[in-house]
């Protein structure tokens, strides 16, 4: 049985023909017949939060998501849950309050069914958690439990965040929707901090129907009213391959040609485009940024706890104490820019394809991939949407990126529909 | 006997009249002698670094400071001393290294005598430290202990750090120099962030020219050469009042009036200046960042150690993580345009003599006083300078402050040393 959709299934809780006790127990199954391989969740009981899906049978449903369980990312913060953080600095430690996002989840509705595996703050040390397509495979991170668990259909949506590429990496190695918010969109308190100019809420879905509910949830007006400008009959794609072009395998480059081919023939207008100053310092701009923020936000934890933190955590603290702060502000100055010249681009352009990793999920559980195509949207601020529906040659799932204009997030997760009945 | 100053001390030293055992004795005696009424020092133990002073004894004197005691702000980590930031979280603890700033003075020769009671995570949780001239009142805060040691002579020289008023504002109420460097410019490196937007190192010292040595020591070059600029006979003294003008009582007022009518008398070009906007929303902007960047960079700390937060932390916490991202991200714009515009200013004067704080420091401990007219020049980047020799109706210290043009650091503490002179 193909596992519910968010949109599907609280439309048949509303009609009466499923309980949210139900769907909450049919995910745990699939939980407790799969996690052992797939490693997507942290403390799961086994036991399903049935407390919290009986009150929900017993309530008329009004929100949205009413009776759905999702999954939460482990930096995301749950009254009745602990919140790792992916870290043993973190063990058993349960917030006082939920995060803003959490609380407008379960006031839409839904069960927080639990927490998902994080990499270590977000950062690049690896979660337990491996592909669903291939256990010998990461799933990407940061958000990798997430991804993995909306992939293995064990959950029809789920919270992630993204600092460089910690949403569209994953979502693409997993076969799955992974939508990042425009900077600032969404609510961050709660949110485990990492590089404060970065961070963003994103979430996983199987479709993008359920994507644009979760937006209307947690995301507050758009700003421009990027949302009202309705849905272009032959949509203006850029094509853009990005100076890291040579760094894509021959998959990734073979799904962004299929995808481009695909939207023409659908009667998109497509062309290449090769971004202007200052886009391409963008890359090194976010790496730089992220650095140094990260060694900012987590130096405290460092100095009580340097012991529990992992030594590929320190390396990063390490590159980012060394940075000075003029290159900081440097590399933020260069985003502002970049940011004031992108209103520009998105008049001529209603998205931009572009790839979402460098391929398929690589081998091996040491590390979650290079977020090398994801870096310069993220400091832009821009709404990024990872498309699955291609594979790669030996089989795996292969994502392309659409990144839309700030503000225009609806749009973006509408457009990225549209792509995906092209691919599938 | 008058406490030496940094470079009389290092001058005695050079020339074989004093070694720095000696010197490092006075000191302590000095601190035994007086320091349970000012407790401007934390873990004094109360034995001096006597090895450190006698491996000064033994070496030829090279740097400019050597064997000078000096005082550390205790957010500033050291490797030999507990570095505790005011705070239980951190009780005990002993970093692995040393500050940037902290190996920069005792590669110049220095002595790290101890370390200096600071608010908590330099907020605004008073120390147990009171001020040299009247134990019934605060030394200011949050560079609490540094302000108190050099202005009842215990060291010749301490360093501090200013987020929004912590080095002018204690520097005035103890009667002491104190002087925050352009941002940027001073490595921060092992100093504990609490807003790293604004983040500044500071330093106190009884001399002008003691500063100027700290500068060299301390701070990078300048940027645009600012330093070099010779120093101009007549100086253009702009007075700016502020829109906080009527928060200044007749004590800050007075001082004012004095300080301008000297400097006019000694050949100064003096003249009111209502500064044009952006600058009026500065105070505003400041507060706005520092609240939000306190609540992301101390986030995790409160997290793991709710309880071990004072209230008013939590006060502020709470504060800053209410604002939303776009606020900040509009706050620090308007900084990004008040700098722009500086340039302007600083091209029609020399210096800015406006208000330091509110008045002389006020009585009790329960608070440090109000950064009020601090906070603006924090948010802009300037060099400052608390500039001491007056004194209130009942005697207490009154300050001044100058603000000089970013990068023009040198050239504020000569300014503010011929200042001095004219106001002793």
């Amino acid at each position: 049985m193909e596992p519910l959709g968010a949109a599907a299934a609280a439309a048949r809780i509303a009609a009466g023909d499923l309980t949210p006790s139900e769907l909450t127990e049919r995910c745990a199954a699939r939980i407790a017949e799969r996690d052992d391989t797939v490693r997507a969740w942290v403390d799961w009981d086994p036991r399903p939060p049935t407390e919290a899906a009986a009150a929900r049978d017993r309530e008329t449903p009004t929100g949205p998501l009413h009776g759905v369980p999702v999954g939460i990312k482990d930096i995301i913060d749950t009254a009745d849950l602990p919140t790792q953080h992916g870290s043993p600095i973190f063990a058993g430690h349960r917030p006082a309050t939920d995060a803003a996002c959490v609380a407008a989840l379960r006031a839409a509705g839904a069960i927080v069914l639990g927490k998902t595996a994080t990499t270590e703050f977000a950062a690049y040390e690896p979660a337990a958690t491996t592909n669903p397509h291939d256990p010998g495979r990461t799933p990407g991170g940061s958000s990798s439990g997430s991804a993995a668990a909306v992939a293995d259909g064990m959950v029809p949506l789920a919270l992630g965040s993204q600092t460089a590429g910690s949403v569209v990496r994953p979502a693409a190695f997993c076969g799955v929707f992974g939508f990042k918010a425009s900077y600032g969109r969404a609510d961050r308190r709660g949110i485990g901090a990492q590089a404060p100019s970065l961070d963003t809420l994103g979430w996983f879905a199987r479709h993008a129907g359920d994507l644009a509910i979760a937006l209307g949830v947690l995301a507050g007006p758009a700003e421009g009213g990027g949302d009202r400008i309705h849905q272009p009959e032959h949509p203006r794609v850029a094509v853009v391959r990005t100076d890291h072009w040579d760094q894509a395998d021959a998959d990734t480059r073979t799904a962004i040609e299929t995808a481009a081919a695909r939207l023409a023939d659908a009667g998109a207008e497509v062309d290449e485009l090769e971004t202007p100053e200052p886009f391409p310092g963008l890359t090194d701009a976010q790496t730089t940024i992220q650095a140094f923020e990260a060694a900012e936000t987590l130096g405290p934890l460092r100095e009580l706890h340097e012991d529990d933190l992992s030594e590929s955590l320190r390396a990063l603290l390490d590159t980012g104490a060394a940075i000075r702060p003029e290159a900081h502000v440097a590399a933020l100055a260069l985003g502002e820019d970049a940011r004031s010249r992108a209103t520009e681009l998105f008049e001529r352009w209603d998205v931009l394809l572009t790839p979402a990793a460098r391929g398929a999920a690589p081998r091996g559980l040491d590390s979650t991939g290079d977020p090398v195509f994801c870096r310069a949207w993220t400091l832009l601020g821009t709404p990024v949407l990872a498309v699955p529906g291609l594979r790669g040659a030996d089989g795996m799932p292969v994502g392309v990126q659409l990144v839309g204009r700030p503000g225009g997030d609806r749009r973006l997760i509408d457009l990225g529909g549209r792509l995906h009945t092209l691919l599938a």
